[in-house]
């Protein structure tokens, strides 16, 4: 008997079919004798419905507010999936986040889980019962109702499953796993058993949309073994076939993951670029640059100055796409008189490819293959940076899939049968 | 400067466009300096919605789960109303029940309030913020949410304005006050511009269907000043105005009212007879045939046993239309045997009739002005009950709209220009 969270996204709440099929499921489940906490979205749609009527009365409206509305989608899923799993005679009961609690803070719209109380939810799955928490909520510690933006539900599940000391936190979504990179460009790519958080988080914040990029942050620090895995198999499935599905994602480098060298690569698209030119080289410039920007609540990602020449250097860096033209704007107003520096030059399209895997730790030479192989593609990078378990490369983004299909062809991604067997020799 | 309350119900919050118009209102009754606390019901439709989707999932719902999901609709409703006070830059702040905490026993789906806290509620007033409040929902002691039932904003709203000791409870309405009957069946009925909580009480269960009879019963126990008022006013109209608009429901007998006799005409069609012949009139008959009904939940309103002859009498009473024939099921299975009597005859086709007025205390002749205008038309009268201030008839339902005309006629109450005038004479 082990403790199992469950995450379901909009989609798999969708309609009152779709609840009955996840409520068999958790039944199965519950019926092989584990104690199951289900975290569920919202209806898929409800919470742009009821975000979309809160616009309509106040088109930027108070985020302590949009909370309090918003969070009442997750609310009604948890009322449902109880009484889907009571219509099958499974003890069940539902809770919103300020009734655990999930504890968070004040940021109203992004809050950030401080603590959750496990001591409720773990007498009603001693006395038999299935517990339904909702995900994307909190509540402050001055009792006001927090989400935790979009995509919170995962975060709220793999925080649950922290909380309880779950043996694993399974999140159901409609994809059947992690992918060494995106099926769509290269058909090549293979579902990985096995993927260390780590890689996860490098995988999910450049833009493989798995999973929420806060939720394997949790999963990392709190150390939850953690499940992707397709919400569109039967819910009557062998449950022994089910629990090994999709793509587990350990905290632990075990012996067969260190010999992956590259595990994925990913990309995005969503950012642009944005040179000063010629910019006097002295101490402090970066910040006269970047410290507006940041004012401006802007998030920079990348970062590269060049060699200096004649005490003149180019300073290039990317933000989110959407934030292009405010970010433009700061340093037209507020950086270039004061710095003194040359034209400002923006370049909104690129993209950002990746190869990210743990094993580069130990390995050598995967930059210069990863160069070598978009060199020959006769694709020129733009900017580079490099992390301990992961390389990225800005490109044109007219030749991102090229380059994606290139890469994952030249570090052997598609020949390998499983995450955990070697590459060695690259 | 005073401490008012509001209650809106479902059509008033119905759309974007109301609830501007609900917050304007209530811009204009904190720009006069009152602090202004607000309990709106969910949008029109929205708490049938939830209903039926949980229904949709199991048609007989757990109430626990069914109040955790219909109680969202007054969350939405709240945190819009917020929004729209906004945007008028009148500072304001939501809350749901469990957060103010509104605290109510754990009858799921009719629970009673026990308590409210009104420490959060005043400090957020004294800071200069509208309050707005959840209607017909709190929280349990083991902190689940309840529901208080169907209508039960209105009992929010006088609770609130009874543990805030607000100065005055307005309940805006689609009508314009309470009548001295139904103006749809008597044209010439009357707006009342006062009535007592006891009358009112009288009204309100007996069909009247202004004010939930529970939110009536807590004005009168916390001696709540409440208002029935008009929410078809332009929201711009002059406060004083409106504030002198509708029908006040006073807690105290002052000296003009005490001259009123009668000041309404009640009546419903909800109930049916039902009669069991030539039962032995013996001590612990009445307990033989009521306590299996009462064992089966249904509740009996009108008792009466006729005068013994021989030893047998004829015992009938009065239930709920809907529980008419589950009164009758339990009649003929469990009572009828047991107590050796003769047939049970039903009647679903009456109607109950009453006269209202706190001055029948000190008024002699009522009853019988009342039985002989019924019986100059020709009205038989199957069953007679009384109260301090209210005489009540059965008679048969084709009836009703005539016997209501002429009692409203012979009670002389279209015409007296104001509910306070005296009727002596009658």
């Amino acid at each position: 008997m082990a403790l199992i969270v469950h995450k379901y996204g909009g989609t798999s709440m969708g309609s009152a079919e779709r609840i009955r099929n996840v409520s068999e499921r958790v039944a199965k489940w519950h019926a092989a004798g584990h104690q199951m906490v289900v975290v569920p979205s919202a209806m898929a749609g409800e919470t742009n419905r009821l975000i979309a009527l809160a616009k309509e009365i106040e088109p930027d409206p108070d985020s302590r507010e949009l909370d309090m509305i918003s969070a009442t989608g997750e609310q009604v899923s948890v009322g449902l999936l109880a009484l889907a799993l009571k219509a099958r005679d499974v003890p069940a009961v539902s809770y919103a986040g300020w009734q655990v609690p999930v504890r968070t803070d004040s940021s109203f719209g992004k809050a950030r889980i401080l603590s959750i109380d496990a001591e409720r939810v773990h007498a009603d799955l001693a006395a038999g019962r299935v517990v339904i928490v909702t995900g994307f909520q909190g509540v402050d510690p001055d009792g006001h109702v927090t989400t935790l933006g979009r995509g919170g539900s995962d975060t709220s599940a793999v925080a649950v499953a922290a909380a309880l000391k779950a043996d694993e936190c399974l999140i159901y979504t409609d994809v059947d796993g992690v992918y060494t990179t995106d099926p769509r460009i290269v058909p090549e790519a293979r579902r990985m058993e096995k993927i260390t958080f780590e890689e996860m988080l490098e995988m999910a914040s450049l833009g493989s949309k798995v999973l929420q990029i806060r939720s394997v942050e949790f999963a990392g620090k709190y150390k939850v073994k953690t499940r992707v895995l397709s919400s569109l198999t039967p819910p009557d499935i062998d449950l022994a076939l089910e629990a090994a599905s999709g793509t587990l994602i350990t905290f632990e480098e075990d012996e067969t993951m260190e010999k992956a060298v590259i595990s994925g690569i990913a990309f995005n698209r969503d950012e642009a670029k944005i040179t000063l030119m010629r910019v006097p080289d002295r101490p402090g410039v970066a910040f006269q640059i970047l410290g507006p920007v940041a004012d401006a609540n802007i998030d920079v990602d990348m970062i590269i100055q060049n060699q200096s020449v004649d005490g003149m250097t180019d300073f290039s860096f990317t933000v989110h796409r959407n934030e292009y033209q405010k970010a433009l704007g700061v340093l037209e107003a507020q950086v270039r008189s004061s710095i003194g520096g040359g034209e400002i030059v923006g370049d909104p399209k690129i993209c950002k490819v990746s190869a990210v895997g743990i094993g580069m730790r130990s390995h050598v030479g995967i930059a210069s293959l990863m160069f070598r192989t978009l060199s020959e593609e006769g694709i020129n990078i733009q900017m580079i940076s490099t992390s301990e378990i992961k390389i990225s490369v800005v490109i044109e983004d007219k030749y991102m899939e090229l380059a994606v299909r290139a890469l994952h062809k030249a570090f052997g991604l598609e020949h390998r049968s499983g995450a955990t067997e070697s590459v060695a020799g690259v």
